[in-house]
């Protein structure tokens, strides 16, 4: 599972102005369906790379509010025709949890529940931020200049999103990759918990566009403060606000944006 | 609807290694949820950029195979508190399309359904491409050039993606932004179904990494040609080859790489 195609694909470089025709052969990441089960009950289907899938499996059961990683029994990551199944078994009392999302999704996908229910149970509350560091804008230098060793998937096809968890002084110490970014800080947060390494005392570092759900993630995995290299969007911004966590955007070599930092954790 | 905030953010520019401390105003794009309901019946929540909803409905409509474009008898787009309702009214007989769909995803997301047939019913068969054009690499090279005067939003904030459709010869005849690229296309597809343009005739230019779900779109708005400036997923590849899609990746001003051309389009 390195979680590219095994064999390059042949493709044509076309020169555009200047000449440049070439046969190349391009390295892939893989785009995959993976389905998560939860003691043989179907729950999700999402789209990601298969590498990793255990981790995935832990940080998405986190962010899902599921259950804790700890009451995890099993995983297992299984390849089918066409996608993978990644089975995970839970103790019988947190199926609970899971069957009542079930539910839940029921009433929001199909007739009855009006455009404003559902609005309103997208943007549930989130629990505020409570852990506190101290870093400086050294140590977010230096989590950036190291963040391409961290990305062999992204050297190798030029396609997908990393998620790092850095320490206060910047070294980082765990980094997933995934062609989409909310995957990326999912498997990062589980590999974090498979790992025994709390959230709460670092920051998250993220390639990509700083979007609301990878604000949600973070506050929720109980993480302190999100850098990210892009930009940030409005709801990011609001929601980063609203749960107390320092947000960084646009981080690049020569400098980067603070859009909210209420507990002073860049110093 | 702008697609931004009225008003900049304040925040803070941190210089890392230079120099470079400032106190700034920022525009940032807005992310919201976004209800889509038809004749009352709640359908999706998105997440996407309120600005040309009326298209993105007209292309989600389009997308998800509910109904022609003029079959839509009405598009109302409501803000409310903390989103947007878009409330579409079709023919009673294109209901059943609607309620079919939200029975189908009462099946996969709650239990029963195991994940072989999740994944089965994820990744259904396309439409061959049947439209032929005849483009090329300069008609390439102009488009590209041509995009970023097309891409307001982008300039003002740095944060969203663009979708274009362009003539075999390069001119980009209409684009619309989003901050996520598969809502940026199907507001595309919406707007040219609103102005009677057919998707056959010409190629669409994504400012995006190309996953599956872009070329599936592509693919069932009729269009024969799919140009992205970021890297494919290998699903993107698999479904553009199965459905004769030409697929064109990492277009830059120097080069660009053909990943299918089946029936000889860039001549």
């Amino acid at each position: 599972m390195s979680g590219m195609l095994d064999r390059p694909v042949a493709a044509q470089q076309l020169g555009l102005g200047e000449p440049g025709d070439a046969d190349l052969l391009r390295r892939i990441p893989i785009e995959a369906p993976v389905a998560i089960e939860y003691n043989g009950i179907g729950y999700a289907v999402m789209m990601a790379t298969p590498a990793d899938l255990e981790a995935y499996a832990v940080g998405l059961t986190l962010a899902e509010g599921i259950a804790r990683a700890d009451e995890i029994e099993d995983i297992g990551v299984h390849p089918i025709e066409g996608g993978w199944i990644v089975r995970v078994t839970l103790p019988p009392e947190r199926l609970e949890t899971v069957i009542e999302r079930a539910r839940t999704r029921v009433s929001e996908s199909s007739c009855g529940l009006c455009g404003i229910e559902s609005i309103e149970q997208v943007l549930r509350p989130l629990p505020p931020v409570t852990a506190r560091i101290a870093t400086s804008r050294a140590a977010i230098a230096k989590a950036l200049a190291a963040l391409s060793d961290h990305q062999p998937l992204s050297a190798a096809t030029g396609a997908v999103h990393a998620a790092a968890f850095c320490t206060p002084d910047g070294r980082i110490v765990a980094a997933r990759e995934d062609v989409g970014r909310h995957n990326a800080l999912d498997k990062l947060i589980g590999a974090l918990a498979l790992d025994g390494i709390d959230p709460a005392g670092g920051f998250i570092l993220l390639s990509a566009r700083c979007s609301y759900e990878l604000v949600e993630k973070t506050v929720r995995a109980g993480c302190p403060m999100l850098v990210t290299i892009s930009a940030p969007t409005s709801l990011a911004v609001e929601r980063a606000a609203a749960a107390g966590l320092t947000l960084v955007a646009l981080a690049r070599a020569d400098n980067a944006l603070v859009l909210s930092d209420p507990h002073g954790s860049i110093v």
